[in-house]
C-alpha cells in the first residue's frame, strides 16, 4: 500500500517504549506484546484515525487472549462503528535458542472501520 | 438437536475428572478449562467420531489461547479434514465474589468435519 506508515503510539516515556516490546505498527498491523493493554487499544484507534480502513491485531501463544481483549475494548468502548471483518488462527513454527523447532498458535483479528 | 448427547472423555481416572474442571460436553460444545490440552483435543475428536457435524470450542479470559491450541492441534495433527467454520469473539460479564461486575473476553471456534 502507498499509505503513509503510521508510527507506534507514545503513551509512556520513550525509554519505556524502547525497553518493552511495544505496539509495532506496519501495514496497519498491531502486534501484541507485553505492554499494557491500553497501549495497543490506542495504537489501533490511532491507525483508524489516521485513515486506515482496516487494522489487523496479531498475537502468538499465551497472549492471544490479549489480542481478543484489544479488539473487544476498541469496538465496545472506543469506536462503536468498528466491526470484526475476520478472525484467522494459525500455527507458526519458532526456532528456539538450542535450534529445536517448536510450534505456537497465532491469531489475526482484522477490524474494519 | 435430537442427537444423542456425547459424554465427556475419560482420559484420566474418574476421580481426576471429577476433581478438575474437565472437558464438559453439551450440544457439541467443548468448554476449555484447566486440564491438559490433550484432554480437550480428545474431547473434540470424540465428538466428531460420535457423529457430530460441528464442534464448538469455547474459552474465556487468559485461556483463550488454549482454545486456539486445541483447534489447531485437532485440524493439523488428528483430523486433517476438519476445517474452521467460524470464529467469534465476545465480551461476557461476570459477577465476582464481592458482587462487582467484571468483563472478560471469550472465544468460540466452530469446527466442521
Amino acid at each position: 500500500m502507498a499509505e503513509e506508515p503510521v508510527q507506534s503510539v507514545h503513551t509512556a516515556s520513550e525509554s519505556q517504549i524502547r525497553r518493552a516490546p511495544g505496539p509495532r505498527a506496519d501495514e496497519n498491523t498491531i502486534y501484541i506484546g507485553k505492554k499494557g493493554i491500553m497501549s495497543y487499544v490506542l495504537a489501533v484507534v490511532t491507525q483508524f484515525n489516521g485513515g486506515a480502513p482496516e487494522v489487523s491485531v496479531k498475537a502468538r501463544g499465551k497472549i492471544i487472549s490479549r489480542a481478543v481483549d484489544v479488539a473487544e475494548i476498541v469496538r465496545h468502548r472506543f469506536m462503536l462503528d468498528v466491526k470484526i471483518k475476520g478472525i484467522n488462527i494459525s500455527t507458526e513454527e519458532l526456532t528456539s535458542e538450542d535450534g529445536s523447532l517448536s510450534k505456537v498458535s497465532a491469531i489475526d483479528i482484522t477490524l474494519v472501520h
